[in-house]
């Protein structure tokens, strides 16, 4: 296919351009240069551009030679507040932010793949929307907002991926309904009475009461939730900062859960009230609940999936298509695939030389770079398959 | 008797040189204006002055006009870093610094009972010692330090007090034996293996390992420490600072424990790193685990103590001598009664009209001034009655 | 087809032979009169019988009129020690003895239906075993006892189902893969040392310590094993039975665990173990730990299971084919699948009348007896359709 | 003394009678044979005797040869439902039946002493009052009703001891104030809903409820209770009984709770039933709670226990009179002391030879039978000055 070959073609660009950016991560929200540098490059390539679309983000459209439907794609494009620990030559300039989730290779990804998409325009039938996200990593994320600006509309079908360091360099993920899970959060004080450490009979312990919380906590997930829904409650923030001899008056609690199903997400935010309540009453402690509901699950469009899982059979650099797992982590690409059809996918992104592998979010994560040249590959794919079947049956 | 009479004549001045010290708060091993302050007034008065003693301790000596034994009197004159909450006209004068434990007062009580002494110094058969202790509110605090160097050298008795405010005006409380506290602290830290929120089954939770900790703790005291020891073991401080949905790495812990005998002390030891190891075993978590032993019980020699409460019938503005008991909190007057005999009491300190009252090391903690007139009495009573008896014999 | 016609025609015996077998249930291994009346049942039709087949278990053969494979259908006859308390007609005559899992309805859907083949035999290519088997509520169940005693000899596929209480009639559940749980059991006794209430330091109190274990369990399923592999550790059996003023020496305690696959299964035999240790090892308790797996999953084979699935589209009685979840329970049809290909599906049997369902083993436990009618038009066209299939390729 | 000279004498008689009630033990409240052979021993000295007192108990006078006050001596009767496992010759020959806890020996002591004190009634100022108590071992136990049957009407002081394994042949420990502690109980049933071991979602699971509010209920002594009141709290029996794949409906739980004060009294009654709402209420759980209060804690009077220290320094066989700690164990003995002033203490019956000892209740244990000897001097002593000396001021 034409399109693996100019890809390939074009394959040192991406890097070129994925290192620029690791060198200039900016935190969601606080985007400037980034989408600055996204525009003025699809402006070079003659695209339609919006700016500042639903904050932040850049939408670029290719209208392709001949009539058809629209197709968007998606790359996210925020970096993190880590301290970046890699020895790579390209890395962060910006002290305490970094690249860390790989938004930097999903931007090159993209960016490529339009000019490459520029370059078949003729033949191409319909229209191509590069979505280019702002603020992924913070919740309520840039998705929701950049739709009600207006990013979706037209559009009939939405693909996006995501480098995936967990998994070796040449292998596919994806799968049909849920692919990734609903991401919510929640924040407890818990307030008991403090006093001095050598009279607890006269305080209403809150270290104690936090620790039977945070202990009884397990059976939700443990005794309350249908062993066939997967279900995670982690406390991840406990603190209560005094000196040795004084006991806390009050406990500040923060954590997250996850689940697929709405029924799940109900019952623990109702049980991690309960047990916190039982945890207070015996002190006649009090408390304050937070419960934020995050982004909802990635729910893959089944035919979607598929589509993608038999096209990566052909797919130059995939050795691997696997129908796989859904994972317990968060993605905003949630809100696109309640809207129009479409797929999410893993792109293996491991060197095979690697004998440790660091996750995500991690300081001294990396990917190896030529799996952008595989998601360009498959997205593109994706994208032309999709435009090319004329009687497709759109459903959500 | 004279003493009582002179006591009252000067309460004025006993207020003023409080509220004066109120005001100029210092803390601990950081006393510069206090000793100076208290060094002036001994030496205006012509007394021996030693200066720095074991740091920023003052000893000052009266030799009376008689020979006769030697007793000391101390009193402690640090602060805390505390920000004042009261609205006294005296308040202090430094940000987050506060006399909020009466340390002020226990040493405008000396003074002034320093200038009765010399005012009756003919007829004193011996020498009293006054001994003004720095930085007793942190361990190891200022007594081992003055006692090495050479505070206590010759002295065949010590008495001390400390200002109330828990007990009204008027009482005293004083009992053979143990009368505080032995006062340790721990230091832990609990070293899981971080990760995401979403993925418990490839981290070690340490929040949830000190949560077990925490909860499993109570059973020290419950069940492996004889009833009839009194003992506390408090948490004072959880510590670990994550964003929402990352599994904590590691988290600190710190805290108190209180005891009077050395069993118990030995096995509160060893049980806390029981349960501490019980807790981190499961999931191959390691700690580090740091007990230090604080301040010793303060332990009253029995015959000091009864003439402690036996002169206390007659001492002015004592309405109620208590035979008391013991407190679970610490005071480094133990280092003295370890070294030679005497006895430690408590001066009831609130003022009767007082609904509330806000306890030691609160924000808003006062006294009635009052008490330290009462103070002053006792103390002043016990060492000339300590002086006036030829054959006492001294047991530790 | 003839097959539903003349099932239809013998629904009366059905319910007959039911209610007859629910009168007088037997228990497991201690089965006599239920594989006499089985036996005898057969041999009247002229089936070769095998008796006591590993064990209790009868075997009958009907040889079909024409050359062709072998297909198995399977029922289950043992009882429960459970008292009944419904009120039917036809409630158990025997204290404490009951059929609450539905057994009796699995035999006589299997008797009948074997009359129905019989009457058919002519046209029948093949062979058709009738498996009937005892002992499927103890673990280690008939079913091994009979594979190892040749019950599945020259058997080319089995299928099998079980009535199913909480799903309404007309309902039928199958999915390939994965259908009904491991099921293990652990027996554990804890031993502390005992004493007197009044003296718990002197003593390792070991229900403390099993209150502990028990608590802190939760933490493997809700930390230790992948969200996504769905698990279930319940304990069952607490015991520490003791006057009210004795610290109990021993607890003996028991439980049940639940997965689908081995590395789960493993994590969890081991995990249970260290959070016991960990609870032991802070009093030096010590424990015994046996671990015993029971029946494997129950996992289908996934093109039987989509026969199932289709032919239930036309199977009279059944409204509602689904692909459904599996469930936590266990069964000893695993074994069989296990060694030859089949399907096990689930037969909705309940009421739709009833406003309330008793679960399994519940002493008010009942079904709704066409589902008897359903069950053998299911087992019945799958046996005659695997029949009719030449060019099968059996794969396990 | 006369009384230590004849009480000499007849040593081998206590030892006979102790033996002869060892090897016929009786239940509380069942004690039949045992009051018949005490009533006869007192007629044959011509005692005046009252039978059936207060149920069971025998109630004997002996008027002295002179005017004067009324002391009364206490020694229960009951035995224990425990099979003996001593190799004695003299053991129990009742099977299940055996004197653990030395009431056999409290009886011989006490008729000994009575028939001594008959051979001196002539010189005797006052009356003595044999008292002896049935069902000790059960509250709400035989004193109560004693009493009320009017045991202690015109006595002026009372005395009473146990043999005391754990304490060496010698030793005689005595206190003013409280000696042994408050002894309640209390009975608890958790009500969940039970459930197939494989779907703990559908259920509340009682045994872990059970297990939190055993965990939890470790708060109540470790930080509700001011640490300077001793207090115990044992839960002795947990009982869920089920199949090993069953979750438990409910569970049953007994305990005890032991302390000296009843402030202390009332927090733990409140508390225990707090932790256990606590518990409950997450999963909706009810319970059932019922706490009964046992023996009040024994507390001597001042004066009569400091008699009692005195008057033991020259008893012959005590070697070594100590001043006291309280123990946890309960007494119903603090019934009469709640009534008229007296004194309970503690005679050592540890043999010096052993190198084990058996605790009381104790299918193995055993006391020095010269201990009964030491026991009826103390007591003999004790009853003889008190009606010595003419103007005891009588002081609750």
């Amino acid at each position: 296919m034409e399109l693996y070959t100019l890809l390939q073609q074009h394959f040192d660009e991406m890097v070129d351009l994925r290192r620029y950016l690791h060198e200039n991560p900016e935190l969601s929200h606080e985007e400037v240069e980034t989408p600055k540098f996204i525009t003025e490059y699809h402006e070079a390539l003659g695209h339609e551009v919006r700016k500042n679309v639903g904050g932040r983000g850049v939408v670029a459209t290719l209208k392709g030679g001949k009539p058809g439907k629209t197709v968007a794609l998606r790359a996210d494009f925020d970096a993190l507040a880590i301290s970046e620990q890699t020895n790579l030559s390209f890395a962060s300039k910006i002290p305490g932010r970094m690249h860390a989730c790989g938004h930097d290779g999903h931007t090159a990804t993209l960016l490529v793949l339009a000019k490459v998409f520029n370059q078949l325009q003729a033949d191409i039938e319909g229209t191509i929307i590069f979505i280019h996200q702002h603020a992924e990593e913070i919740a309520p994320g840039g998705a929701i907002a950049m739709i009600e600006d207006g990013c979706l509309d037209g559009v009939d079908a939405i693909y996006g991926t995501h480098l995936w360091a967990p998994e070796p360099l040449g292998n596919l993920l994806v799968t049909g309904g849920p692919i990734m899970a609903a991401a919510d959060g929640f924040y407890i004080r818990i307030n008991g009475k403090g006093g001095h450490g050598s009279e607890p009979q006269l305080t209403k312990d809150s270290i104690l009461i936090g620790a039977q919380f945070v202990t009884n906590l397990q059976q939700i997930v443990s005794r309350r939730i249908n062993p066939l829904r997967p279900a995670v409650v982690s406390i991840a923030h406990f603190e209560a900062l005094n000196p040795f001899n004084v006991i806390a008056d009050s406990v500040y609690i923060k954590g997250t859960s996850r689940m697929f199903d709405a029924q799940t997400r109900d019952l623990i935010e109702a049980d991690i009230e309960a047990v916190l309540r039982a945890a207070c009453d015996f002190y006649g402690a009090t408390y304050t609940y937070d419960y934020i509901r995050g982004y909802p699950p990635v729910v893959n469009h089944q035919q979607h999936a598929d589509a993608i899982y038999k096209l990566a059979q052909d797919v130059p650099g995939i050795t691997n298509a696997i129908i796989c797992e859904p994972t317990m982590g968060g993605e905003d690409f949630a809100y696109y695939l309640e809207k129009v059809p479409g797929a999410f996918f893993f792109t293996g992104a491991k060197n095979p030389q690697w004998t440790e592998v660091y996750p995500h979010h991690h300081p001294k994560f990396d990917i190896d770079e030529r799996a952008m040249l595989t998601a360009a590959n498959t997205l593109g794919a994706a994208a032309l398959q999709f435009l090319s079947v004329k009687e497709t049956v759109h459903t959500k």
